[in-house]
């Protein structure tokens, strides 16, 4: 056993708080790690607050991981004492089915074990992620972080990095094909910059036309101000992807208009439900495609590591010390973030 | 010019009646057919009624025709007199944009001319469908019956035929797959015999446990009646594609949640909008995605008359007298015929 300390929400309506709690022993095949850095998703406001229902307490948020490995189980041959790695949204799966041998274990049939707020599959206790000082992963779900990343900022692929890269790779996204991003928040300002290294030719669709200069900054080929009914009138069946963003309920039916014939929009956001509902022959009269994506596999995410590592690709991020987590959420919800926070986990021992 | 008879609706309230008309004379590339059948699709009912907001009146509805030549323009080279021939939903496109140039007419980006009540493309006279004696076509939108095809009941493949045919081969469907079909009406009953002969394993969705004879008839391998919550929770995750032929609005959550991961649902109605709407979880949180097709390009129809030849595919239809199709109008709008009208235009001279 290994004592921690961490934040976690004792209740749906409980700030994060320190708290101080044991990490499992190595099972044989497990890798502990000192977290250094974690990043900050907007799931883990939800969790926090139970607003999907399915919260379990305490919870410790947390699966944008950084950290280095401290200590191998007698089976574990992946990683050695002193290595960089990095550990996502899932530390476990059922490793045998369909979707587990095909490297996709987010689909899990059985249900991939979440970093946090998930019962782990040998004892049934309840997983607590990231916000820590350490934390003890079997293996297969822990991936290497390429040599020379800038640590804090490589945290966020695990989770905002592997979400939009995952369904651009996946529906064949690469040169001449014009993609448009939607928003430009924590995974949409990755989305840009995946789609831009992919060969793309990358439009932000953003509410806000000051974002534009940022915008480009970050790889947007153009700008379209989505409430400009002209702009996006002028813009109508000129996509082959949409990448939406939205983290809120949104009409799709102007988005699916900017798209040609065969053209797709990939939804990764929980916008429940699809409400103003989608015109059905926005889809049957251009055979357009409405295609949902969640994060991705372990061996994909070690491949957007390495895609970033080579394409000098990193998240934008704001450094938090723990002690202000709770203001963190607050500011996220505002949207008064570029993009990122990351958890400097030395702020735990201050 | 051509004298030519045929059943139009003059308004959007009258019903359909005899009309006298010219057909044009042939154009260097047109094919001149006398038609022998003609199917009865809900379209039609639809334009004749003004149900979508764009019909043109006199509208005269049929795009469901197999009839033969009769004679040829100067350049066209295609088909001789006497050939036994078909004409589907499209008559003419632009002939030269992305879409055209993809052997896909029906997504042209200049709009395809529709075979009825759509204004041709070079003396932009409105055009009348196959509910009548004759017609001219430019030949590249005439499709060749196949030897040894029963007539009447091929012509329906024209529609109903490329509408199932088209997004099952489209998203590779084959050996190995479960498809699931929705509906069993014109083209429901198609789309079960398509995906058998694909070699997938079929299962028919209804309402009705009273249709699962008829089903297993038709080639499915399974019947779900789908307000059966027992049934349909038993088929969650099971299925690689679904058909959706539901004519009318229905909530498409259910039978999401039967797709297994990378699951694709087709729609092939104009449900407007999807309401109740789509849960983004439901297609985020398993991959799966929501996909639109519209009837198929030209090459590919002929693609689907030749594979209806070959494996003895055809469409379950009633003969119908011309004199008869205001009560075949009702009759359908009531779901009472098996599966097709097919008008028998040699009634039309009674
Ligand atoms: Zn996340
Ligand atoms: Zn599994
Ligand atoms: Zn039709
Ligand atoms: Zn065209």
């Amino acid at each position: 056993m290994y004592t921690a300390i961490g934040y976690a929400a004792q209740s749906s309506t409980a700030p994060l708080a320190p708290m101080t709690f044991q990490r499992r022993g190595l099972r044989p095949d497990d890798v502990a790690i000192d977290i250094l850095y974690c990043g900050v998703c907007h799931s883990d406001i939800h969790q926090a607050r139970n607003e999907w229902g399915i919260a379990v307490y305490p919870l410790m948020p947390g699966h944008e991981i950084v950290g280095r490995v401290t200590a191998v189980g007698e089976k574990a041959g992946k990683y050695q004492v002193g290595d960089l790695v990095g550990v996502g949204c899932m530390v476990d799966s059922c490793r045998h089915c369909e979707a587990c041998r095909q490297d996709l274990e987010q689909y899990c049939l059985e249900g991939p074990t979440q970093t946090y707020a998930s019962p782990d599959r040998i004892d049934g206790s309840n997983t607590l992620g990231g916000y820590s000082s350490s934390i003890v992963v079997s293996e297969h779900f822990v991936l290497r972080i390429p040599q020379g990343m800038d640590l804090p900022s490589a945290a966020p692929i695990l989770c905002a990095g592997i979400t939009t890269y995952s369904p651009l790779k996946h529906h064949g996204v690469g040169p001449g094909h014009k993609v448009g991003v939607l928003g430009m928040g924590g995974l949409g300002h990755m989305g840009i910059k995946f789609a831009k290294a992919l060969g793309a030719e990358v439009t932000l669709f953003t509410r806000s036309p000051a974002k534009a200069e940022e915008a480009r900054r970050q790889g947007a080929d153009h700008v379209i101000v989505s409430t400009d009914e002209a702009q996006m009138r002028e813009a109508a069946g000129r996509f082959d992807f949409l990448l939406d963003t939205i983290p809120v309920q949104h009409d799709l039916n102007p988005y699916l208009e900017t798209l040609k014939f065969d053209g797709v929009h990939i939804l990764v956001g929980l916008i429940e439900p699809v409400d103003p509902p989608v015109h059905a022959a926005n889809l049957v009269l251009k055979r357009r495609v409405l295609a949902g994506s969640l994060i991705g596999g372990i061996a994909e995410t070690q491949e957007v590591l390495d895609f970033c590592a080579e394409h000098g690709i990193s998240c934008d991020i704001e450094m938090l010390d723990i002690r202000h987590i709770n203001e963190a959420f607050e500011r996220m919800i505002k949207g008064d973030v570029k993009y990122r926070f990351v958890i400097d986990m030395a702020t735990l021992k201050a």
